[in-house]
């Protein structure tokens, strides 16, 4: 710490001690008319901390490591630099630590009535005061919404969420003056820059909006000014409004005529199932805001209702967001997304724990909690330790499940299937605002908590400085949002919609089928027509576990019809080495590229190969386990196996392999292919067991308007059919199709059943 | 299990209930003369074993494990089918599950009294004794010594390792006339098979003739036949000896003047230290004949003091193999070596059990153990159970070690240098027969049991079928063993020794300083003068940690010193995506390919690059660490971005990185850098933490043929400089040097102080 913050903080503690009297006065008013703390932690709360302390051991715990962290740095002194860095920089990573460190010390403050810790969010905080006057815009100039603390709005306005729960657990140590110098100099400038300043910011439906939005709201409500709680609730008044105007990641602000403000913002992007448009990634950003907010404004506003609005979304979005994990906690990997974050993110805590509180002591939830091993040091936290300490934990046992998008729940939805280790992504929702992708009916596969076949994510390193800042690299547009880059249909080397924004974001694709009651034959199907207009995508991916004792496989069949000759790529991104293929490629001495655009021109063409009519197979290892993609083509289809990493000139990418069949010059074309995940290999005991796909050949026997047929025989010489209803996904239809003179008859949209 | 097989083992049951009588005669003869078992299990041990059952927990459970393991097989009936395939094809794995089950069914039946358990042991050397008889050699040609159950007499060797242990277990169980037949059809033909019939694979000093050698030697035991066991001891005559015959690995057979048999097995590979020349990968597949011998050696010849033999370098050997594995147990990858083999390996759990039981129960084997959790069912294992159970063990700690190479221990060494989470492991052996690498001088750096700065191992799937059969793949030989897969230099394109085998077995590098006393400045230095005639290299490795609480970083020195103009490349393996440079390249659109032969026809040259005076600086990610390499460079070096994967038709390789710092038309070089794991990243948190280097740079402030002096300046203005001599390695030489008007006077070879 410099000599001058030191001299500083030393005439500080001289005006406390010289405050003592009157501030003692002051809150005894408080007491009386407006309590404090009364946001995230209660006065009731902190009372039933205090009895409980010792006793609930995740909560000491956390409370302990808390205390850990803060006595090291106000040993060590802060800092309040002049903004001057890009995330990932000094500037930025200290003004970020040290709105986490309030809001700590402001709760230690209150649980451990030890006045080091008010002290120590005081002098910050008054630091604060004395510089952010000072401030113009922050200098880096790349947002849309320059901040001043950092260079978004986004950034300020996660100070200002974090800060005002600070500023609520000291208020009443302050003495009056000092909170109006506070609010005057501080807090309701740095209000009035998020929002009035920003409206492009602050009026949206968007994560950003959100943060905002809560940023204003939860200072509104320590400062008891119910017009600027308004502000947060409703939004600001921007008459310079332009509808077309856009943010740095391509999305429009908002349309014309959108509600604005925290509603709003509840309402839009969160499907009644709880799914957030944006995909897991966002919601687990955007949960802290929408989560911490609702508990402040049930707290002091109680009868808003906030978490009965939109029959509870907030609670359920809760669920939505673990079941939207994989195994080991890790979200899957819907639009823009970086690998790796999971339910042990910070954000996460505070949404189980208020999820937990608020939401009727969901004893599922408390194993999450206990995996976490940290809870909110607040009235939340102390529930679920409660919770824990009385054993009432269950396990979150996380199953097959369609979760909608939209507002209205009616703009097609994720489909999650669970069998075994095997968990299958298969995504068919709205576009997800600015963070959508172009991937229509993709799909992703995990076992047992790792990827499989990937969904690449974002191409962005967050907060890697060296990465470009650690904001988006150019090639998230380039290359991470469009279509080939997923595991699915792209046409004549063109992304869905043309990969433009505008048109992405008027459609969605619709469920057909979602049907998993019966765990060994599960079923997800759906329709996408405007990703490519005058061509219907039809998908259908199944999990068939024939056997008690055998393992899950997947089945997928996507069908396409269209008015149009085309050429129709389906890539393929496995995970891991290549053991063997059942066809004969040559590899180019070096890769050719790919293509021009549309992310073609970041893929390497390592092989040129034709298949043979029947099937081809991909056997590969990953993780020590063997996995075989067997699809059925024909003479004509090319079989391309390729690489991202063209055209990257600073080694962005990772540099994974696809396998891509081509149909050229075809109107109609289906693709029928079976994952299977069929043996293990030990490198210690260097045993391969099952190393081979246990499946002989599959078929299409059947492909008409009403009706797909896929055969599936197996080398133990079992022969099967999947036959799906194309045009009839009613529940209780029956149905009657003659293949090869044999009459199949069954009722609901399709059966699984011994080929005869 | 076939009817005819089921009828078969009805026939033998009712065979023995008839030979009931005779048999009890002859235990009790037996018992008197020549006790069985004997070999591994001991009379004694047996008893001891059942006086401690229960109440010796690792112990208890490996004998639930295998029971419930050969019961199962036991229940599901076995097979002995016709020899057909290759390693990972269905009757290479059948013949090996089945030598298994049968040396730990005959355990089961000494320690648990079943007969069922003889009886299986019994009923399948039956079928071996009718089916052996009948068999030609393997079908698969690939060996240059085919065996007759395996495709090569290797395999077939390890058969008669675990079978003469079940054979020994249920001696007493079968009648002399049984005995008589087993011996006659099975057990005698099949140690001349692989002795007599197979010189070239018996008379060698190698792993396999160690095999070889055991196998007859442990039968011979069991039958107590001392003419068989001589020729175990030493070997078999060979009129017909080729010394220019080369095996399938292109390793010679042997030299016309060497040795054979199993003493020169162990006389020759190993160094006084322990090391095994062939590295740590063969060492841990040769430990269990060799250990497990020498058990069976001590038990029935004691008077052969096999445990003394060459200062009991048996014993020490797996002191080394320990020392050899990185913090997870995984063993450092010298020559050929697969990735992921460590000391969890089963031949590693009896290596542990003998060194303990037989080596003075050194208390810090009985950790590793524990974490192995699992003995052999026999008096090694009962030692080390009891030695847990009464709490004895104490941590395995691995401290930085020179382990010397050669009979003599004169030819060379392997220096391992540890400090925090680093191990460096530094290669200057002698080139380790037809398993070894040309690779002199060469290193690979691990953090915490992952590799950081890599070697890439073997190109083989170990019994992975679809993979070139399971064996060395072709790649293995243009890529794997060639100088430029290393890190290490490479002169005009040529690997060391041109990658002559004949050429590289007659030499070794040197050991020039080790020293490691001081924890802080740990020194590995050695020197090569005979990979490229008329060239010497010398490199210094330097663990370096310059305060107690600072991460300690790698110096590296490597001076080169030649008579002729040359091209020099020193390629760096690191493994994770690069996040920054500090040098311009421009990448190219498709990659080219690196050169013609020697591995560089595998490379592909990504990016075109010339470094600038001063340093370049690489940045890395690799779970979730930053690494920086940085490296004095002057203008005229060109510097490489390569990827591995050229000319690789079948995917074979593993697509990773390396950095390759090429010098042109010079005859002296030298190469100065410096490796550093500075931070960290979460992907839950999304925070970076000191992701940049804290080496401002370094410089080549002197380099005479006396000494070599880098000047190191750190980011927190710290300038150190670490000096060499080049020819006096004397520890107590006194030393002065003059480097910028500054003396420097230090006591030993070498010295780091502050820059003056």
């Amino acid at each position: 710490m410099s000599t001058k913050l030191n001299i500083l903080i030393f005439s500080i503690a001289l005006v406390l001690v010289s405050c003592k009297r009157p501030e003692t006065l002051e809150k005894q008013y408080n007491l009386d008319q407006q309590s404090h703390p009364s946001l995230i932690l209660t006065k009731q709360g902190v009372k039933d901390i205090k009895s409980n302390l010792g006793s609930i051991p995740i909560f000491d715990k956390t409370l302990v490591a808390s205390q850990n962290e803060v006595d090291a740095e106000i040993e060590k002194g802060f800092d309040v630099p002049i903004p001057k860095d890009y995330s990932g920089g000094y500037t930025h990573e200290t003004h970020k630590k040290n709105y986490v460190l309030m809001q700590k010390a402001g709760a230690l403050y209150q649980i451990l009535e030890d006045e080091k810790y008010a002290k120590f969010v005081k002098d910050m905080l008054f630091e604060y005061a004395k510089l952010y006057p000072t401030l113009p815009v922050h200098p880096k100039p790349r947002s849309y919404a320059r901040g001043k603390l950092f260079w978004q709005c986004l950034n300020d306005s996660n100070w200002l969420v974090y800060t005002s729960q600070a500023y609520d657990c000291i208020y009443d140590f302050l003495s009056e003056e000092e909170r109006n110098t506070l609010e005057t100099d501080l807090f309701r400038p740095f209000a009035d820059h998020i929002s009035i300043d920003n409206p492009q910011f602050f009026n949206r439906v968007h994560n950003h909006a959100t943060w905002g939005n809560v940023a204003v709201g939860m200072i509104a409500l320590v400062m008891d000014d119910d017009k600027l709680l308004d502000r947060a609730l409703n939004g600001v008044v921007d008459e310079n409004f332009n509808p077309n105007e856009k943010d740095n990641d391509g999305g429009y602000i908002r349309k014309d005529s959108q509600e604005i403000g925290f509603f709003a913002n509840v309402n839009e992007p969160f499907s009644p199932d709880g799914y957030f448009t944006e995909g897991p990634y966002y919601q687990r950003y955007a949960s802290y805001p929408f989560l911490i907010f609702a508990q402040a404004l049930q707290n002091k506003k109680p009868k808003l209702k906030v978490f009965e609005y939109k029959e509870g979304v907030l609670l359920k979005s809760v669920n939505a967001l673990l079941n939207l994990s994989d195994t080991d906690g890790e979200f899957f990997l819907l639009n823009d997304a970086q690998k790796g974050m999971s339910y042990f993110n910070t954000s996460l805590i505070a949404t189980v724990d208020i999820g937990y509180h608020f939401g009727g002591n969901n004893p599922e939830l408390l194993s999450i909690a206990k995996k976490q091993d940290e809870v909110t040091l607040d009235d939340a936290g102390l529930a679920v330790a409660l919770g824990i300490k009385e054993g009432k934990e269950r396990p979150f046992v996380k199953k097959s499940i369609e979760l909608s998008d939209g507002a209205n729940g009616n703009e097609g939805a994720v489909g999650i299937l669970r069998s075994g280790g095997l968990e299958l992504v298969f995504k068919y929702t709205a576009h997800g605002l600015s963070h959508g992708h172009y991937d229509k009916l993709s799909f992703a596969l995990f076992e047992d908590g790792n990827e499989v076949v990937q969904d690449y994510g974002m191409a962005r390193f967050v907060n890697i400085e060296q990465k470009g800042g650690g904001n988006y690299l150019k090639e998230n547009t380039t290359w991470a949002k469009q279509s080939i880059a997923h595991n699915t249909l792209v046409q004549n080397e063109t992304s869905h919609f043309e990969g433009k924004y505008d048109t992405g974001s008027k459609y969605h694709s619709n469920s057909y089928v979602f049907s998993v009651e019966e765990e060994n034959l599960q079923v997800a199907s759906a329709k996408e027509e405007n990703a490519y207009p005058g061509t219907q995508l039809h998908r259908t991916m199944v999990i068939i576990k024939d056997e008690d004792d055998a393992s899950p496989y997947v089945l997928d069949i996507l069908r396409v019809l269209s008015n149009n000759t085309n050429q129709y790529d389906l890539p393929f991104y496995f995970l891991g080495q290549i053991m063997q293929t059942s066809f004969e490629y040559s590899k180019f001495s070096r890769p050719e590229i790919l293509g021009k655009s549309d992310g073609y021109q970041h893929l390497y063409k390592e092989t040129s190969a034709y298949a043979k009519e029947g099937n081809i197979k991909l056997n590969w290892l990953l993780n020590n386990k063997f996995y075989t993609y067997t699809t059925v083509t024909d003479m004509n289809d090319e079989v391309i196996i390729g690489r991202i990493g063209a055209n990257d000139p600073n080694f962005n990418l990772r540099n994974e392999q696809t396998l891509i069949i081509r149909k050229k010059n075809v109107k109609n074309a289906i693709y029928a292919s079976i994952i299977e995940s069929h043996g293990t290999y030990s490198p210690v005991s260097e045993l391969a067991v099952n190393a081979y796909s246990q499946i002989k050949n599959i078929a299409v026997i059947h492909n008409s308007n009403e009706y797909t047929a896929i055969q599936i025989n197996t080398k133990n010489n079992k022969s099967e059919v999947f036959i799906i209803s194309n045009e009839n996904n009613a529940k209780e239809s029956g149905h009657k199709l003659t293949i090869d003179n044999k009459e199949y008859t069954w009722r609901g949209s399709y059966i699984l059943t011994d080929y005869k």
